[in-house]
């Protein structure tokens, strides 16, 4: 059985459930290897989300025929009419019908565990009469998908790759002159030449003082000016799998706050690589690395990290509060940086595995305080 | 009141409902106004999606902190908690507290007609004992949406121009020697450049023989050569509405099968703008353009369209089975094209305006059978 199965029928038995029904996008991926587009939004032809059924190592997606793709974890699809080109298909039965159908195959039943916040109530009520009550598996779910496959440190990597392919490009294209658009725009090329794909790419991409002092947005038909600061944050999907990224650089000439913006972010994230290892509590790192910017007197308006998978944002957050310990094989993001509003703003982003003893970057993009 | 919260009380009458609760992100941009963010995906600092309340003309929304947006026809937008830099707050108690909220506020009770693919089952048990019966609103406002406002039709002609604007690009991007994918990105960056900010953008892009005669697909890696054909389907959204287009050409010089199925294909669109009028079956209208293709020896696996609005694929489809007749003010898609499995395909799409007496194209890209 796949681990992550396992970490699935897991999660399953922890919260007092027998077997699963997921309904959010990125825990159907993570159970069944099938990647929902997200790009367009839901799917005019579907009736709703695509539905993952499980039953220990037993697996099954329900899906639209306008939605078909590899579902490598799946033991079989249940693949209902939802488009067609003759007229407009009864879809919401059969894709209720279907979702029971996979319930009986695979004896789904007694209390099952669900994600109450994407399950449709379509769906509930259908189940109803097999299920004696539903019980949130998201909670123990989380948890479980925190520490990661070696497959899976396999994609986060290849992810992290196609960020700093990104990055490389930034360095190239954003220039004085060059509105962010189309800056982004030729990252976002160097990114798909990379995969020799379409990717889905999320983005901020902010230049000038007060830009980047917000720390995010997307980018704008601004154009970037010669002595502006740049945050280039980019997040590529990936078979999946995100990656996330993030370097900050000046265009030709520093301007008179970026050096010490810089400087603070370099000493945060060295101090990254240098602490971050098992059994510190995430509130741990983020205490420690945050009061290297707020030391200086900037300030840090964003988490400082954050776990990543088939979700851009997982357990653990690195933030104040949060009393999660790292373990080995959890991949984090982590992106100290030194803000100051008005004045501009530094983010620097790299992807890690916790390992036995320490870290190990997954990230292999330099950072570099300077345009090509 | 706007007429498209008239609409909204008029479909939640229809089914019998006194007040409705809209979970689709289409029909809360349809009620509201609200744009949910497509692209990145569901935000992972929210607990569920954007839920839209309305009672009668009276209009609430309750979203995260971190999808704050206009809603120019909410009265009130309830904000939870969903990111915070401190903390993971417990955002689905905050998620699901804002909607009770909401629903007190605005006196949800009794009837509620809802979309039950999309509510959550979080948001439905929380509502429950508010609640008498919960009824399903989506056949009735599928049918009150298509007829679209003044005001929607510009926004339609706003998004058919940056689809034009694609199309414009497309002829100048796609050129022997470039892959589908840059192409694609130049497309892109001149849909943005002319927005003046980013857009979302779903696409088919085919060239050379045996893509464009499957008819669909995203733009890949593959080189266009000289003498290949190109399929260009360009998808913008544009505050909140989606602009629809296809255009066909050769590169360079016309393969040997492209005259055939161009021609088919410009015939079929020109019997289009002839006979679209309110009146008309779908079925009518389908019967007569498919048959141009037919008769001519090709095939149309697709629809010959759809409506189109804040979704790209509304009601009504123009399909073989459609028994929907065309009312003025409707939108419609018209896609027709002749496709030659292993041979090659065409397809030439305008967005129309159902008038009074006949039809408006919305779309002014020109249809040119050679790229520049």
């Amino acid at each position: 059985m796949d681990e992550r199965c396992e970490r699935v029928a897991a999660a399953t038995r922890e919260v007092g459930a027998d077997t699963a029904v997921l309904s959010a996008f990125d825990s159907v991926c993570y159970a069944t290897g099938y990647v929902i587009d997200l790009e367009s939004g839901p799917s005019a032809f579907a009736a709703g989300p695509p539905i993952a059924l499980a039953a220990g190592p037993d697996l099954a997606l329900v899906l639209s025929n306008a939605e078909e793709g590899p579902a490598p974890r799946a033991r079989r699809a249940f693949t209902y009419e939802g488009f067609s080109a003759e007229r407009e298909p009864p879809r919401d039965a059969l894709y209720v019908d279907s979702v029971l159908e996979a319930a009986a195959d695979l004896g789904i039943g007694g209390v099952v565990a669900v994600e109450p916040t994407t399950l449709p109530l379509a769906v509930a009520e259908a189940l109803r009469s097999r299920v004696e009550r539903f019980v949130d598996i998201r909670p123990a779910l989380a948890r479980q998908r925190a520490i990661k496959t070696a497959e899976e440190i396999e994609l986060l990597r290849d992810c992290a790759r196609l960020a700093g392919a990104g990055q490389g490009a930034a360095l190239q294209q954003c220039a004085a002159g060059i509105t962010e658009l189309a800056a982004f725009a030729g990252i976002r090329a160097a990114i798909e030449r990379e995969a020799g794909e379409r990717v889905q790419l999320v983005s901020d991409l902010l230049s000038g003082a007060g830009r980047t002092g917000e720390a995010m947005g997307a980018p704008t038909n601004r154009v970037i000016g010669y002595g502006d600061a740049v945050i280039c944050d980019l997040v590529p999907r990936h078979h999946g799998y995100w990656g996330d990224s993030c370097n900050s650089f000046a265009i030709g000439d520093e301007p008179p706050a970026f050096a010490g913006l810089y400087a603070t972010a370099t000493r945060a994230m060295d101090l990254v690589r240098e602490i971050l290892r098992p059994g510190l509590t995430a509130a741990a790192v983020d205490a420690e690395v945050r009061s290297v910017t707020l030391d200086a007197g900037y300030e840090l308006p964003l988490h400082l990290g954050h776990g990543i998978g088939c979700a851009n944002f997982e357990f653990p957050l690195i933030v104040p509060e949060e009393r999660a310990t790292l373990q080995p094989n959890m991949v984090l993001m982590l992106e100290p940086g030194a803000y100051a509003p008005g004045t501009g703003g530094v983010r620097l982003e790299w992807m890690f595995q916790v390992t036995e003893t320490g870290n190990e970057p997954l990230s292999d993009f330099p950072f570099t305080s300077l345009a090509a």
